[in-house]
């Protein structure tokens, strides 16, 4: 009978995330197996493909069974080399590469780490977004919103923090947060300092059931944490983003990665929307004069 | 003669993330060629396919060529519908299901959005790693360090807060990050509060031109952006990491995710070490009594 726990193996002339990535969606298909994960990021030598091959061996002799290999190594010396270990290779770009190859009409350049001198700007994008949604999370300032890309608004632990952070980093957006407070819903209009960005705002919206329980995890046995205020909070928040015609989206059974993909689809057809119409005006019932 | 742009078009049944990372990469390896990205994310009804569809035709007839689909559907009759559309498909999933299925001897499930699941507990550890990431940044707070997998010191600016958030987001790190100060140098000690939790300490360098020029985009022609500040504290910091017995990592040519990468390797070896010798006691000269 086969053994129910292989050996995983990640190897990467990278980091080996996008392998890791793949692997665990095409490993969460099979049940009823354990899968214990090994990553060897970076290999970009002969020398380090030596020492793939001679642990995936060790592995071969102490599972009684060879590795499953996924792997992105652009090198064809180096993935020759890593061939000569008894595994099942699964090898991400030789899939790919030569299907490529033929429709585009060229060989590919087979070099390493390309894809990073190419994006270089778009690298230092994503690294001023994120400067720019860690100054401008929770409504800390309300300086400079002018230059964000979306403002999320949301009662207090709906997700705005890790959505605006991984928005910046993942996707280069500049992402401001602000929350939605008791004195918000009293007053029932959006803060001052947003009424000029309306058309950047998307709202964050969560079960209550879902928000007391985290609320309960940093603050136990609070009003702010009761369950009678989260649903009051929630509500409130709701019908506020009703009012004020902002388009929200339900973090409840939803991660932030998923979150921020429906968000990004959001403001690229906001943003396609409004180069082929007239600026929104806005409901300008809350603004003071 | 063949037209030199090409639209790129992922289709998933979720957020698209893996298959657009691995599709940069692929298509880093083609020079010359100007790719149009299109994504379709959350692809995961047969109506929505039928959309995709219609799309590509659309594609095929301005284009003048079919597009490149690089996909990451797992139900088989959405992509077979998928597959009607005029257009070269890259399937991640078909690609490396079926052998899989061969070495496994079982049949995948071919479920989708089955990795969610699996990770709940995982992703709950990612937002706490974030939360605990955001409350340490910058050594806001020194409470609860003990608590840290991991502390990174370094100039500031030299890529400690990236790099921490990125290694809590990705990786579910609990990673703090600690500035190292003029007065530090003088001292040329640790800062005390530092002193109890040497052994989860992890240092950034970055070469002083490039920490100039990104100094210089946040406080033009200041002192603390200037070349020779640079210089000073680059050098000071990387003297009291050597003396203090800190390994450290030189961000100048990395990437967050590569930095963190490199972290995560060095984290993981020295919790190995650390379970089979004894606990390093580290240089004390600076421990004041």
């Amino acid at each position: 009978m086969k053994s129910t726990s292989r050996t995983i193996v990640f190897i990467s002339d990278g980091t080996g995330i996008t392998a890791e990535t793949l692997g665990n969606g095409l490993l969460s298909q099979f049940e009823g197996i354990e899968f214990r994960h090994l990553r060897f990021p970076f290999t970009d030598s002969l020398d380090k493909a030596d020492a793939c091959v001679q642990r995936l061996g060790e592995i071969r002799q102490q599972d009684g069974q060879r590795a499953l290999v996924i792997m992105t190594v652009m090198d064809e010396k180096i993935s020759a080399k890593l061939r000569c270990a008894d595994a099942l290779f699964l090898d991400l770009f030789e899939a790919f590469i030569s299907p490529l190859e033929h429709e585009l009409g060229q060989r590919s350049t087979h070099s390493v780490g390309r894809s990073h001198g190419q994006e270089s700007r778009e690298y230092a994008r994503r690294i001023a977004a994120m400067n720019f949604a860690l100054a401008h999370d929770d409504g800390i300032s309300a300086a400079d919103l002018k230059n964000a890309d979306v403002i999320l608004v949301g009662v207090s632990r709906s997700g705005k923090t890790p959505t605006s952070l991984y928005l910046s980093l993942q996707f280069g957006l500049k992402a401001a947060n602000y929350p939605l407070i008791p004195e918000d819903f009293e007053r029932d209009c959006l803060p001052d300092s947003l009424l000029p960005f309306r058309d950047k705002l998307f709202g964050l919206t969560i079960a209550p059931e879902q928000l007391h329980r985290i609320r309960e995890e940093r603050r136990p046995h609070s009003h702010y944490a009761s369950l009678a205020n989260c649903r009051h909070e929630v509500a409130a928040a709701e019908s506020l983003m009703r009012r004020s015609g902002i388009a929200w989206f339900d973090m409840t059974a939803r991660s932030i990665e998923e979150m921020a993909v429906h968000l990004l689809q959001a403001f690229n057809k906001k943003r396609e929307t409004s180069v082929n119409s007239q600026p929104h005006t806005g409901d300008s019932s809350c603004i003071r004069t």
